[in-house]
């Protein structure tokens, strides 16, 4: 495992994890050597686990393939999705930093208006270290930028804001659309850059794409868990969204805030809307049952930390969502497995872990 | 009454009034002259109505000053703000068209990072003629943009929007900054242009500002009062926000939508924040209790069109607020008498006016 060349101007170099889930050799991270070399990455490699992965020289990492799943999960591991980017999250469970950054492997560097390349990671970091400002909307966006502030009329009370949980980027050139928009849509390319961070208000839902995500496990990590997709299940593509409605219910219960807008990253390549149909088929009818439980839920008072609420949230999945498909029923036991395992992996500062999570570290 | 020299690429034209409030000479509509000069124009003379207002040649407008205020409101007027801008609610009583578009005289025409003049009155009209999407949060901002559409997760029962009955516009260099804000920060300007347009999704409040501000008044008109400053009144410059929560809960309840970012216009002159802390003064207490009861109003399902919300608005705000200061009280009679005017001008089609409203026109 090689050590960073430069640690010099990397903030939070300590505290924070890369995440990337990958099926092939990660030449993309060239472009990106600048920003993360500094960093730690976690690179959960997906599909063929006798495949090996070629990470450029120079990068700090562990690697984790399906066997490395099963020995540190054991049975559990079937809540870990397979030939799905929705396995990330397992890096999520093993990483020991309060932040992690987790990026797609075909999203690359992109440039701001006047052609300067866009640090993502400093971008993100700013993000998770202002407030977010989620019970009242600010209409010069981020008040916490330069330049900028609250506005007249912004009752003062709420101008402490709210600690950040999840900060969530934006994709030039290959929007991130679903099947349908890409079949009619197939040359559509975000070219458009809003200069812009913003709170999403409280109790309005959003679609939260993974594919260039920063959040803090500590306050947010154990409601992010990417739930069912791929091999054996009856549902792709909605992984990153699942994970978005869980942890934004959750982030409103908590008074936690959450960011979208900067940074944008460079998305190169549009994948099959053939292939992404077959995916998001069923999910495009069961999301019209999802949505409107997502809007009414409500967790008890008594849910105070990430654990809990999602626990609560998963016993009401099976209740309400339950009745559509068997899959609700697989996916909430899967979301109470998660955080028996969150816990196993996490335990509080002081308690030992469990035998076999850092031996590749 | 001059006329207009061309009417040519005027979208909306016998559609849309343009008020204006104003105390001088309106010398600023020069610059605004490609795009205003199209439409119908009501101006609002505040102040001395023995004082003569010039208006640049070739617009078509009407003016109102106080005297015309009192003959055709009669005893009623006093609901009308003087020596505030807040007079400019005037002027959507009288107009007879769909749209109202109010800009302020020192606002002039914008330009955008590529150094081109903005045509607020275009973009205001594209606002207006798209729907806007309460239910749920678009990442890639306004879905009917060119280039735009929305994201993978988005709910495909909720992309047909609602019509939208309010475009709020921004204002770069002088931003529309509180008085303590002022002080703190007298040399700020926003020079930062976000090339984005967003609904405020349902649920959530907002600071509008009145200096840039479009709306239906079919359908949101009668929540458009600007309540009660200025002179004779314990506070100013909470108009146009009293104004924007009361349209706010009145468009979530009915299903409408409120849209922000785009256009931009040019602000070019900071008020004095001395003068600015005096009227905001009660303000800043009172509002700590106004957002929560914004916050938390629920107007029954009886309440099917703006007026009745609007009466309904207006118990609630003196049962609820009126313990702040008499002050409430009074603007809660002001809200009733405010709707009673209304439907007195504006009779449903085929009935016949009141005298004296269109003795100007």
């Amino acid at each position: 495992m090689a050590k960073p060349t430069s640690t010099a101007s990397a903030p939070l170099k300590d505290e924070l994890d890369i995440v990337i889930p990958t099926i092939r050799n990660l030449d993309f991270l060239e472009m990106w050597r600048p920003y993360f070399q500094p960093y730690h990455l976690i690179i959960i490699q997906d599909g063929d686990p006798s495949k090996t992965i070629r990470v450029p020289d120079g990068f700090d990492y562990e690697l984790y393939n399906r066997d490395d799943v099963n020995r540190v999960m054991g049975p559990k591991a079937n809540i870990i999705s397979f030939k799905d980017s929705a396995c990330r999250c397992f890096g999520f469970l093993v990483s020991k930093k309060k932040y992690i950054l987790t990026i797609d492997d075909d999203c690359f560097v992109a440039e701001d208006p006047s052609g300067k390349e866009i640090n993502a990671m400093a971008q993100h970091i700013t993000n998770m270290l202002t407030p977010s400002t989620p019970f009242f909307f600010n209409t010069l966006y981020d008040p916490f930028r330069e330049g900028a502030d609250f506005v007249r009329g912004y009752p003062f009370s709420l101008r402490e804001g709210v600690p950040t949980a999840i900060s969530h980027g934006l994709w030039l050139n290959i929007p991130d659309y679903d099947a349908p928009t890409q079949l009619v849509k197939p040359l559509e390319r975000n070219t458009r850059y809003v200069d812009a961070v913003m709170t999403i208000p409280k109790g309005t839902l959003f679609p939260m794409c993974g594919m260039n995500l920063c959040f803090d496990r500590e306050l947010i990590g154990p409601a992010m868990y990417f739930g069912l997709m791929g091999d054996g299940q009856p549902i792709g593509r909605y992984d990153d969204m699942w994970c978005g409605w869980c942890a934004k219910v959750v982030c409103d219960h908590l008074g936690l805030g959450v960011k979208t807008g900067l940074p944008y990253i460079w998305h190169s390549k549009a994948s099959n809307p053939f292939v992404n149909l077959k995916k998001e088929y069923k999910g495009v009818f069961w999301q019209e049952e999802m949505i409107p439980f997502f809007q009414s839920v409500v967790l008890p008072k008594t849910c105070t930390s990430p654990q809990k609420c999602y626990l609560e949230l998963a016993k009401q999945v099976k209740e309400k969502l339950g009745h559509i498909d068997p899959y609700f029923q697989k996916l909430a036991d899967a979301m109470v497995t998660w955080i028996e395992v969150w816990d196993e992996l996490n335990p509080p500062p002081g308690t030992a872990l469990p035998n076999g999570v850092s031996a590749k570290m």
